[in-house]
């Protein structure tokens, strides 16, 4: 038994995350395969990179994780897998992996070019499907990674956006709005403590939102609150509303948070 | 084998439902995990309990049925897990669980406070991840559910919207709007039988809409009709059109089915 | 261990996909359930036939293929099951099966008569789970066919758009719009190298859009390309953009390709 994760800017309304988990199930008929999401934005990088991170965590050891936002599909850009600590990373070398690898322990970069685990033959326009979810359900099979190809030194980056650390505040900024309208941030919400013992106070563009609490119903409905959030990073939520759209922020928005 | 459905309001673009699978498939590497609905609107209990009361007697015996939809994670209210005659269904106890409930026969009400069967940290927004899925997993291990924490008499109950019967009419709602724009309503197809031989008309804000028919394909395309639903519950369609658009009905709206 | 692909347009915002999947692992509980769609236009069978015959190739031998789009369920229309050399088709016998069967080498076509393998009773709204679920869980389980019912001698057919081919040009149309906005056509991919072998040019409404080329990323971002799409078919995209809406195309358009 071993497990797939796909993270794809693919959609749901096509064929094409079945065709897929239909190469994938041809190669490794036990596959046990988890969508994380195929709702990223058409292309967006860094979108894919950022659920990458915040979902491979809860995974089983050995886990295959693949993500799918290629823009650059057909063109030059490298394929890749990764083989870490705690298991399989593979994917187009253009950054989508690269959040998720921050927080790993790196064993093995191997560029794919062996053909003989591809679906032949490779088409220009579906690296998901002729190349990434054949290769991933070979190392599902305990396919040695060093089977795929030649070791590489690095992978490519995305920078991950700065944080402006003072003695009494934190500058962040929106990273992913959920289904809810919660705004997660870059803030790590372990750093808040260092913030003092009383709640620190959150702003944007110079204006107080509300104060850093337990959980969301720690104020009224329809009121911000700042949490301590599920992806380990200080998140923004209205309770029983959307932030996003009370307080008309989105991905890219500066955040402060201040000492009390 | 073990099936394990999930039922929440955590939608499909983020990886929260991904995550809650990767926990269970940490804890129980063989678990059929099947998703009822994600697409519960964001704090919609009522919708959450009727999708689980409507989908859960479809599964195999011994199921366990996760429902999350939470908008006081993190407060006070209790976590609970049930076990009835069919299976086990896990989730707050909000009454997300209570409509599926009606129909089961209970044998434990558990309320969930050992922490050696939750993922650690128990974070304050994210129960479905840290409390319900490791729980299901390993209810779907055959853990007995005393394990779980102390019994409980009882859970907290949504009112089931009343019907009105009288001797040649019943009056009740819409509970329910579907994909189809099918309007479901807590009308018994079964009760429909009391209204005598002849096909019941059926009314809304005094206003005849349609008759009741034995399919939606009895009336011409763009005619509404009143069928017996797959759910055991009348509903009331437009052949090859959306109900709920034509007839400007939604969920709340009075129905009334009376003799012809 | 068996696969059961569903393509259907019951969405999934409702419980009916998770249903269909509850009866199918109540019958057949090893059954590896991929979803090839669920977001197919209410009742566009025409979409549905074209999803089942782009996605059904790349499973394994033996699958099963359930299609359900089925406006005229639980009238007078045929239910089918049918085996080829690569696996089996289930569904209405309203064309939904049809694009898929013309490339399939044909071996046996059955009428769903035999109640012994539905779910009962059987309702007059909902055959996905009442009825083409179980006898794709029956088959799966490696029932004959026989069992099913009766022999057909054929099915319905949907006519498949046909092309305009003189010996310099080829005019089809598009034939689906997937999630990208990329237009994809009924024109094999193949045929192209008939016109010649500098790159064809693509027109609509006699108005130049772009030439053929290898992959998106071959022009520049915002321009349009086509190529030889995943599918088999040309298609026609935008580099990192939607070619459906900067070109306004649609299914239906008439897209004429002319050598160089």
């Amino acid at each position: 038994m071993s497990v797939i994760t796909l993270t794809t800017d693919f959609g749901t309304r096509d064929w094409f995350v079945g065709t897929m988990k239909g190469v994938i199930l041809s190669i490794n008929p036990r596959a046990q395969i988890v969508d994380l999401s195929h709702e990223i934005s058409p292309g967006d990088i860094r979108a894919g990179a950022f659920a990458l991170m915040a979902g491979c965590a809860f995974f089983p050891k050995g886990t295959v994780h693949v993500a799918v936002v290629d823009p650059g599909v057909g063109s030059g850009r490298r394929a890749i897998a990764v083989q870490t600590a705690n298991g399989f990373f593979v994917g187009p070398d253009n950054g989508v992996l690269s959040f998720a690898l921050r927080r790993e322990k790196i064993k093995s970069i191997r560029q794919l070019t062996n053909e003989a685990f591809f679906l032949k033959p490779v088409g220009p326009t579906f690296h998901g499907r002729d190349l990434f979810a054949p290769v991933a359900a070979h190392l599902a099979c305990r396919l040695p990674i060093q089977k795929l190809g030649p070791p590489l030194r690095d992978f490519a980056q995305l920078p991950w956006p700065a944080l402006r650390t003072e003695s009494d505040s934190i500058i962040g900024e929106v990273v992913h709005v959920d289904r809810f309208g919660n705004l997660i941030t870059n803030i790590d919400a372990a750093a808040v403590r260092g913030l003092g013992r009383a709640a620190p106070q959150v702003f944007a563009s110079g204006k107080r939102l509300c104060r850093v609490a337990d959980c969301y119903a720690a104020v009224p409905a329809g009121r911000a609150v700042a949490v301590a959030g599920s992806t380990g990073f200080v998140e923004i939520a209205v309770n029983r509303g959307s932030a996003a759209k009370q307080l008309r922020l989105a991905v890219g928005s500066k955040i402060m948070l201040r000492a009390a």
